[in-house]
């Protein structure tokens, strides 16, 4: 460690305190902004971290905080049981191994690469036929949000190797396992992906409906985030129960009575010069439903017509 | 009240404690679901209620546990100060009141009825010309909700007049007052169903995404819920300061890179047969940001080519 960084820098003080010493290496392959906050944090956490980078002026600054900057990917990865992967795409990845595959005898590599569900699961075989144990990994949160434990981690893979590192694996946010086969965390994150800009585009639509009315998005948006946490969500765990049922009671809210209120909706946003094109689809897909013969059941039959 | 029913029915146990006696009268006109539901939950609270209904069978239930019925809707509105309306439509409520405008003078009349910003204003209108102080409302939630202070009904109108009835309005559920514009509440209904459909949109492709690799609902949703009241809530807010400064920093999700992102969704969701309209129209909005120079800037500035 650079004793002038460490005086200025709170991010790394821990990593001189002594237990440090006692926790478990690792090493973290792939400097970018997200791979670079990884190994910040698992260095700040006090793990022993070794780097490499394709270009090598990346673990520079890692350097000056204590990380061991490995000279090629085989000594990076022959350095730590626990091998973090986070590079530009699975190809990238096996690329810079494939001369050193011997090293990975033994180790845990975990790759947060993003990536499909069928990249992670040939990148599990790969690594199986060269003696690794494999957990593809999917990052819920910005590179300023590495570290904070209320983001969430996704993994799905090895659930014995999960285990055994999950307490260094902690130390990068929530670790969640979704389940041993290796595709999931990449599926889950495409999942959320797709929930987030619905969000985002829903939410901004209804930001420009009442910024034509000269309300601020700093008043609509407590209410709408309410909203969400509030009504939403409870229905939306009752949704769930549905589809998994596979029967949708539409109780008090039928595609029928949406349908007849999204006209509201699409009319407000017409006559405001707001783009309709969201609540048309939304309108289209209910309409499907309501076609497909589940006038009388919930929204979430609308799931039948979406698979 | 009945007493027969009174023994059995907790939820009309309050309004035979004396403190209902002090209680202000309410008028309910309307007895579908949600209009009785209102009446029902003001009579449980202890108002004594008068209700009237189109059809006068509504009424039964309500009247055998303490409501008066009307015999018009004249007598209706002169039985208490303030009247809270529930019918099919604007027309409907103008229509039945059109004989017995007499009654309206003093009176504050909310009306929870559907109906756009623009039907708001133009009762907000008639009713100031009948002598009455006016809110228009909507109840954002189910007629079973009705009761739970969680629940948000919003209002907008005659803030003086919903100050006055503020405690009584408060039984139905959390009373907010979103300003003195009366067509403010039925905008706000539309942007939140806007919203919630998109977010039931999105949560449901998600749902048939990771259910095509036999993920429960059950167990996606959790994680889904997670995320939106995490990650993607606080992604809201500072997108809400963006979007009312005009400035849309891209930091670390600029929207070429969510553009990169969503071909993931897209390419997962096509390989099994779900559905691709909802990531395509994500894709489009985004992509109709970039072309308009929003490339560096975060999601947020996806509202530019909205309005």
């Amino acid at each position: 460690m650079n004793a002038t960084d460490s005086t200025n820098s709170p991010s790394s003080s821990s990593s001189s305190s002594s237990p440090s010493l006692s926790l478990p290496p690792v090493t973290v392959l792939g400097l970018g902004r997200m791979g670079s906050a990884l190994a910040a944090t698992l260095l700040a956490a006090g793990h022993p971290t070794t780097v490499w980078n394709r270009t090598p002026g990346k673990a520079d600054a890692l350097a000056a905080r204590g990380a061991r900057a490995a000279a090629d990917p085989g000594a990076a990865v022959a350095a730590s049981p626990l091998v973090v992967a986070c590079v530009l795409d699975h190809d990238a990845l096996r690329s810079a191994l494939a001369p050193h595959t011997a090293a990975l005898d033994g180790v845990t590599l975990v790759n947060l690469t993003s990536g499909s569900p069928e990249q992670a699961e040939e990148t599990a075989e790969w690594a199986a036929a060269h003696g690794a144990r494999y957990l593809d990994g999917a990052i819920m949160t910005t590179p300023e949000g590495v570290g904070d434990a209320a983001m969430m981690f996704l993994y799905s893979g090895d659930a014995a190797a999960f285990d055994e590192h999950r307490a260094t694996l902690a130390a990068l946010g929530d670790p969640v396992h979704l389940g041993s086969a290796p595709g999931l965390a990449s599926l889950y994150d495409a999942a959320l992906l797709g929930l987030m800009w619905s969000v985002f585009a829903g939410w901004l639509h209804g930001t420009a409906l009442v910024g034509a009315e000269k309300v601020d998005a700093a008043a609509y948006t407590p209410v709408a985030l309410r909203w969400l946490s509030g009504a939403v969500s409870t229905f939306v765990t009752r949704y769930a129960a549905q589809v998994d049922a596979g029967a949708y009671p539409g109780d008090d809210a039928t595609v029928d009575v949406q349908i007849a209120t999204v006209d509201h909706l699409l009319h407000a946003a017409g006559r405001r010069g707001v783009d309709t094109a969201l609540p048309a689809l939304l309108k289209d897909v209910m309409v499907r439903a309501r076609d497909a013969g589940h006038g009388d059941d919930s929204f979430a039959s609308v799931i039948e017509v979406l698979r």
